[in-house]
């Protein structure tokens, strides 16, 4: 079902149209903008409060500048709903976010008009700060490159880095600080507090106040850009007197704050931004969810809030005739209470995703032992290491995706200093809907390979809370090593979950069913569909034997010179890359300890996999049920080893 | 040789000790202790500049705090010889950096007053907020907490969220900001400039002095604590009205700058800031290599500058007879120059790392197109991707061991966009002296997981050049694939380097010699340990084949399918962490086309392998010349295959 566009909206195939529009219109357009944003976000699901948070700013970005040749940088995307509805996208807007549909995300493969594929946050300073000493190679110095970033993916190392080197640069960079307060939780840290002092700062808005009118008055003698440069400035000097600004000490012009939902001023201020050379940030300031009143009231409630019903506000829950099982996130956030109650010396670590990991449960029940860090992985990491270091029993949870920006942190701080961190990386294989970016797909392959590190993966909730409910145990913690739990999005399988803790030996696997001819060997979640694949080859007289591995690091020895003795056709099946994952790790068994067999594995193969439902990804890479189940036919009817 | 301290030092076995003395002999124990690092160093090596210049802040610090109950964490650590020496390890001193001896850097397992293991930069305000949250957390608000941190250091975004978190809390935390304007070569970037601008500014160290006089008043008035934590407070705010300061814009207290080199004054401050609670900035002015003229006059020649004559401050070069091989880094820089007049998209990036990596020939050649962007892995990475989307040929030029650092952005932001930067991993193997923390031990595993990435190893300098040319040839460049090139620290085998280039083909392995029984599969450098293991075992009538097989991933697969048609007995070598990495993608092969064979892999073990010479460490791990043979030899004589 298309979504219907106002009379405006649907005569803007490109920013081109959108430039040929009187400035007069634009509020109509933006109007347009969001109520689209809201009629298919309602039906069709995905990001929503941060992208009607950024209309008016998104139709004065493209108005004032000369997309696709200025280039334009969305950090995060999950904001550039109105970007993509404006740049030829709006006719299949409704399939984004499904598979084979639009991505949710800005993709150069997409369109001309994403300049830079996004998804982590912080990467659009330093990215649009490349393009911009690139187009200075090449001779282009009419070219602009603009950076539009949250307070929340400011509070990032990459960002400040990225800032480091523009301000020592004179290149043609626009960063526009997209102040609304939030990351998906509520912006924390200092940097927050900053912005929020110079926000409400009557001093500090009086003397920029200055400056603007200087710009105006300026402009309306029909100065050139040289010397409006020059005199605004020596009015930003003369402002510095008063007051030094953070941008500024390094060394980018500050212009702001002002109202990012008045698209007249949006529209005039940038117009004057586009005439002054080198590095420079405006600081705009946006509700969040603007314009939807319940998405302007519960702003995390509504960052995605599924469908919902426009008219009323209510969102749509699905309603189940029998308790579901719950998600693996809910698990992690209540279980890590439960634990924490009984070890005092338990505390857990969140780089801004209290309610995407349910860390939320923690902070609410005990606020002085859950930390909220902010977007800053590599941070969390050393944090909870420094915390180790004193005795504290650390849960640091982060998106499997988002632990790639901490590799060196969990090498250096953690392993190599024999730390007991306890990584629980949510998300970890298909992220689904989110697609390639968000997909956590190499955290077996990169996490096995470091020395003093467990990695565990759960088949169920039973699993995830007995895992945890090992990691922290006195004993374990006294081994020394790093504990990595690693556990999907979404549901489980159990909705009778609350068990009882049973401590597990570390490098423990289990069967599952025993069988004959075949063995299949799972790690984690996926091993419930070898379940299901092993009830479709019983109708055909097969029967493989299932081992759940729990562990990819320490392996089960002994389980697997009792499998490899009995079986020479083995399937393995991680929701993994397979190159360097678990199956190669049972590969590098057979190797170290002499035993030949026959082996397939399953897994994420060695490319870039788009977005979709979960099992729409497991299905394309062949480690759904139906595909595991073939795997074990061709093992089993595709002759015999090779022998030299 | 045990290297004789002067008299005062000669007593100082442990801090309690430094501390029992009277402040007025302080500045001979400063000068004793930087003359013994020079006595030491000039005979034994190591790191020089920066712990010269740290000289008085070392000695004023153990003075003032009580450590290690007061915990000191030394950022990167190469400055800490003077905490070395007055923490119980003076006698061993001499022994550092050697193979068994005390490591080069700050270590947990060595001493109680290593609070924190370092190596990499950044880390220390993390680690120290983590040790002193949970202080908090377990009732002790009387320890101190103090991260030591070169202006350097301070660029990369690991210390801004640090910074970041510290300045939302009230935690026990101390920064000095040691600021000498270096890195190992010269700091760079916006922040520089900054802390040049207050350190210069007339009006800043002016109001700065009167906070001082206040608090130097208030203490003789024998105010409390906490009197003179409110009062200062409204000093500092009153100081504010007149300019305010990047870091008190983080919420922390700034103060200083202050002359780094005046050990009464840095005494008295210390020990005035241990009574103020809450995060805060000591800003001290050190000059890298004080007190020993060379080293002050050429600073990034003596950071760490071999040995030398210390009367006549004459770096020993070792003197040979015939022509040498150079160092690999060289072989790159140079390298790159040759391409690079020779193609104009051709541009390069170093994080902090000019000198080491060989950049510096780039930069002095064609300085608009190499860039120095400073310690910030992450945003080099994500910069480089923002050039190449501009079709710029981007060699970005990063140790193996920092690369850790920016994995999400060689994943998220180079190869799910399908750009085909190019990463030379300098010092990829074993680091030697610099022990565990700089190890590049883990780059095959971790970038062969990743999809659109390439992974070669030159064997020696022709093959190193060979590759630079293929990656940053037009048609492989259109192949948008990332480009990884990892070679080790050190010397090549070609006295003769300058070769012509010659374009290979992409994941195509060499034979190097042949042979019978069994076949030796090398990646990199190290397979010139595999011709001499050859040598060894052609005395006693093994002749075992050897291939060099270039290319990680793609693998050469026609090649492969020869060698195991033709061998069932393969030892594979890496100087890599042989879990998940190159024999690991030998095995992977292997499991794919159903061959059976014994595989040895030779490489790093999973284990934390500490510091020596390369080859010491080589022997230790098994891959010297004399291990490669021995594991052909065991191979050949330990039985047949294992067939179930």
């Amino acid at each position: 079902m298309l979504i219907t566009p106002g009379s405006l909206l649907a005569t803007i195939n490109t920013p081109d149209e959108l430039r040929k529009l009187d400035k007069s219109l634009l509020p109509q357009v933006a109007d347009e903008l969001r109520q689209f944003i809201i009629d298919d976000v309602s039906v069709y699901g995905g990001h929503f409060g941060a992208s009607l948070g950024v209309v008016e700013l998104t139709v004065a970005l493209h108005y004032v500048f000369n997309t696709p040749d200025d280039q334009l940088i969305w950090d995060v995307g999950h904001q550039a709903y109105g970007h993509k509805i404006l740049t030829g996208r709006r006719d299949r807007f409704h399939t984004q976010r499904f598979y084979k549909g639009l991505s949710g995300f800005p993709k150069r493969k997409e369109s001309v008009y994403d300049s830079f594929g996004v998804g982590h946050s912080s990467t659009s300073i330093s990215a649009a700060l490349g393009m911009a000493v690139a187009s200075q190679l090449q001779g282009n110095t009419q070219r602009n490159h603009i950076a539009v970033i949250g307070d929340g993916a400011l509070t990032a190392g990459e960002a400040f880095e990225g800032m480091n080197h523009a301000g020592a640069t004179d290149s043609n960079l626009l960063i526009v600080l997209n102040d609304n307060c939030m990351s998906i939780d509520p912006n924390v840290g200092a940097l927050r507090e900053y912005l929020t002092d110079i926000t409400t700062s009557h001093t500090y808005n009086k003397v920029k106040d200055e400056v603007w009118n200087l710009l105006g008055k300026m402009n309306k003698l029909g100065k050139t850009a040289q010397e409006l440069v020059s005199q605004v400035q020596s009015g930003i000097k003369s402002s510095l007197l008063e007051q030094s600004n953070l941008f500024e000490s390094l060394h980018l012009r500050y212009f702001g704050p002002i109202d990012g939902h008045d698209i007249d001023h949006l529209v005039s201020v940038l117009d004057d931004l586009k005439n002054i050379p080198g590095p420079k940030l405006l600081h705009v300031l946006t509700v969040k969810g603007k314009g939807y009143a319940p998405a302007e009231k519960d702003q995390t409630k509504w960052h995605a809030p599924g469908l919902f019903d426009k008219v009323t506000g209510v969102i749509k829950k699905k309603v189940y005739d029998s308790p579901q099982p719950p998600k693996y996130q809910d698990v992690f956030g209540n279980t890590l209470v439960e634990l924490a109650e009984q070890n005092a010396r338990i505390v857990g670590v969140t780089p801004a995703m209290p309610s995407g990991s349910s860390m939320n449960i923690m902070m609410k029940a005990m606020p002085t032992r859950a930390f909220d860090v902010g977007i800053a992985e590599q941070h969390a990491v050393t944090f909870s290491a420094g915390m180790a270091t004193q005795g504290e029993v650390v849960f640091c949870n982060i998106y499997s995706t988002f632990m790639q920006r901490a590799y060196d942190q969990v090498i250096h701080d953690v392993c190599i200093q024999e730390l007991p961190v306890i990584f629980c990386l949510d998300r970890a294989g298909f992220a689904g809907a989110d697609g390639p970016t968000h997909h956590g797909a190499y955290d077996l392959a990169y996490m096995r390979c470091v020395p003093n590190m467990i990695v565990a993966a759960p088949m169920n909730e039973q699993e995830l809370r007995n895992m945890m409910f090992t990691a922290q145990y006195d004993e374990v913690q006294q081994g020394k090593r790093a504990f990595t739990i690693r556990y999907p999005r979404g549901e489980g399988v159990m909705p009778n979950w609350r068990t009882p803790f049973e401590k597990q030996v570390i490098g423990k696997g289990r069967m599952i069913a025993d069988g004959k001819d075949v063995a299949i060997l799972t790690i984690g979640h996926i091993g419930n569909y070898a379940v299901e694949a092993a009830q479709m080859l019983a109708k055909e007289g097969i029967e493989p034997a299932h081992f759940d591995m729990r562990y990819v690091k320490p392996l089960d020895e002994e389980l697997l010179h009792q499998i490899f003795s009995r079986f020479n056709r083995v399937v393995t099946v991680e929701d993994g890359c397979v190159m360097g994952g678990f199956g190669s790790a049972i590969l590098e068994f057979m190797a170290n300890h002499g035993y030949m067999a026959r082996v397939k594995r399953l897994g994420i193969p060695d490319a870039v996999i788009e977005h979709g439902e979960q099992l729409e990804l497991h299905h394309e890479c062949g480690f759904d049920p139906q595909g595991i189940a073939e795997a074990v036919r061709e093992l089993l009817f595709a002759g015999q080893p090779v022998a030299v």
